[in-house]
């Protein structure tokens, strides 16, 4: 983009953290934390920092239809001059975009409720299950992360893992909900088998509980066979209430909890009222029918099925030549490359994983760290990423696992121990800067996310 | 306004009902249910329906400065058309707009956490207590109502007490928080007594809690005299945690919560990070920049003082002129009528209430009631409110009351009872659709609201 706009910097890059420091809530971490990146403007797939350089952008999937999107900005910009107001009034934008969404999903779920946050949205899915059920207990998966309110963080291991004294629920008896995002995530990009969610569902109803699927990271045609990622498991599956969030308004606060009339009946039956002030505002809504047309025009859903494929195998072909690639995973534009200090005992790669974050940061490629040990490597671009973007970021990850490997003794297929050499390593930070313990000193068992095909290797 | 947009409108109303039925959540309650208003623009204080009717808003405190405020608007769009994205990247709209409200505040609370509604500030608000204090409860106010997700209903006695089956938590001994709207909104316009602040604090902070301000209703310059409601309790007063939602984006969806530096120290203590995706993102930011520029440009907190002085006499003389005026209370453009059918009893003219908003509506002026009995009628009008727009409101209000009256044969200073009579009035639906019984044949009590002064008439 050659007209990049120096105007969007108002401060030097010190006085912004400076200021960061000493008014926004040190929990609140950012990217690179020992030098993070000031970025100031972004179209497509790239983001601009203050200086003009150019990053290619393998993260942002709120970003879901491309930064900046004209046809999402203009919808925004033109429904704000005309009205935004609470749901309480009658609007077409509303019922427009309920009716839009509810012909992507099965004819059972036809209920919406309009919400600003994923967050937002699993808190409102708890209560509708809990209502509906009659019961409290909520089964959630290991590592899942469903948000940052209260409630959330209960059901989530990712989040609570990380408090001193981890408060854990009582055992589950009898149940309210089972809570699983379609593809998991934060906990690594864990792709569930084939099935597996029918026969959860099956016990889940067994017990008087609802089968909630969270949508919030995966949803909106990432997977690229299928707009909804549960869709995955078969057209046979339908769970009783559906969150989404993230890549809904392309970066706009909204969010949408879709639910069948019988659950919604039941909320309903508990005499209280529900209002949220700014969700289904005309504007949010107006936001969200420009991102579904956008995704139809440009024929997004495909592109990520097409993308991610070539991405896939691009992948596949540096696991073969990579000790450090343990596995490749992911169904469309969401793909995780498990990096492994030993394909046998699947040894998470943590700070390996770190160090290929912060070298293809040096290269100007944003790509993060994730899963319970942090060696996930996380795809999920924008959606409009290209066949030449993959090259571009598969030939960086190339070179600096090559120089990774050279370093640390790794061969394929004769792989040599390095547990000794690696002793001389320090401890280093992940992308969000939280220190993280290096797992070449402290090996912490074996990965989460199980490898599907791994190859025996001599130590 | 003369260039009202039709082309705003895309079905038909009936269309809009139907689809709406379909496919929203019944649980969200559309404004005077039996014939509900679409409204398809607005601008500075006025609502224009499908037919370019227009409404005078009296009600929608969210639309601050004025609804579609050309300087917000262009500030949300140029921002939206540049970059939005999350806050794990340096940028100056950010730490530009966290030091601006910092300056509206006491030097003590100088850290912010960005959020997306008044509902995650609150929660956020709560957490942060927890964390802080080591323990858990909470004090909370009668008819308080703090927001929708799970943790907040907890302490809502506003919205559980709409649960059959009402779930109070235990009984309180060691606290984490006491909070409290700074004035209370859905609990009827109750405004604390100067000084009681201090007090509440002096004990909370004594038995190891912190003080919570709820501004989400109140802030940014409403109450006229101050920018924030807590300073009507004197400068001396200042809370641990401020949390702020509804006005701060002009129906952006977004809020913040601000802290003491010990407040977020303790909670980063916790080892879990925070996140937010959509939280302090550049475009909300600038629009929140831009909220804070009309409120000093256009002097809009001068105004509310100004504007709302004036309308608080016009309604004190009608007092003095209508038996079911029990009480007239509030501060800058936040005011509350407090109808009685017996101003010695108090009880509450619920079904009265209901009528005013409805005879309001024909006249194309839109007011809500509120309160634990919904009879108290509920001003908080975008800031830009004139006073030919309180003149006009108040003469309607003086003729529909005197109408009531006269059909009630109330009367000052010889009011009759009329309870037979009222026997005949059917039952009627709130403003939310909600079925009210009628009050005047199911007397619940004497009002929460305490009126300031009250005259003592033969029954």
């Amino acid at each position: 983009m050659d007209n990049i706009s120096m105007s969007a910097e108002r401060l030097e890059k010190k006085t912004t953290i400076d200021l960061r420091k000493k008014h926004i809530g040190p929990s609140c971490k950012i990217f690179f934390s020992q030098d993070p990146i000031k970025i100031v403007q972004a179209k497509g797939q790239y983001m601009y920092d203050e200086k003009g350089q150019r990053y290619l952008d393998c993260i942002n999937n709120v970003a879901h239809v491309g930064h900046c999107h004209p046809d999402v900005v203009k919808a925004g910009a033109q429904q704000m001059g005309l009205l935004n107001t609470n749901s309480r009034f009658l609007h077409d934008n509303l019922v427009l975009y309920a009716q839009r969404l509810q012909a992507t999903l099965p004819e059972q779920l036809s209920v919406c409720y309009f919400v600003n946050s994923g967050s937002e949205a699993n808190d409102l899915a708890l209560r509708l299950a809990r209502q509906y059920t009659g019961h409290r207990d909520v089964i959630t998966l290991e590592n899942a992360y469903h948000g940052h309110v209260s409630s959330l963080i209960d059901i989530s291991p990712y989040k609570f893992h990380q408090l001193s004294g981890a408060q854990l629920n009582p055992f589950v008896h009898v149940i309210a909900a089972f809570i699983a995002e379609s593809l998991q995530s934060c906990g690594g990009q864990v792709i569930p088998p084939v099935g597996y969610f029918q026969q959860v569902a099956e016990h889940v109803h067994k017990a008087g509980g609802v089968f909630i699927a969270d949508e919030v990271q995966v949803g909106f045609g990432r997977v690229g066979t299928n707009f909804w990622a549960f869709q995955l498991q078969g057209e046979d599956f339908v769970p009783d209430i559906v969150t989404m969030g993230k890549p809904i308004g392309n970066g706009h606060p909204m969010s949408c909890v879709v639910t069948t009339k019988e659950v919604a009946e039941a909320f309903m039956s508990s005499g209280m009222d529900y209002f949220n002030t700014f969700g289904g505002n005309p504007v949010s809504c107006a936001i969200g029918l420009a991102v579904l047309d956008v995704i139809v025009k440009e024929d997004l859903q495909g592109n990520a099925m097409r993308v991610g494929r070539y991405l896939a195998n691009l992948l596949e072909k540096q696991k073969e030549k990579h000790a450090l690639i343990g596995d490749v995973r992911g169904c469309g534009l969401f793909v995780g490359v498990e990096l492994v200090r030993d394909r046998l005992k699947l040894t998470p790669a943590t700070a390996e994983a770190q160090e290929v974050i912060y070298k293809l940061k040096e290269e100007h490629i944003l790509l993060s760290a994730d899963g319970p040990h942090r060696n996930v490597l996380k795809f999920k671009p924008p959606m409009c990423f290209t066949g030449e973007d993959a090259d571009l970021v598969v030939e960086k990850i190339d070179r600096i696992l090559t120089d990774l490997e050279e370093a640390l003794g790794l061969k394929l297929p004769d792989t040599v121990n390095v547990e000794n050499e690696s002793k001389k390593r320090k401890r280093s930070t992940d992308e969000n800067g939280r220190q993280q313990p290096n797992s070449l000193l402290h090996g912490r068992g074996s990965s989460q996310g199980v490898p599907q095909q791994s190859k025996h290797l001599k130590i």
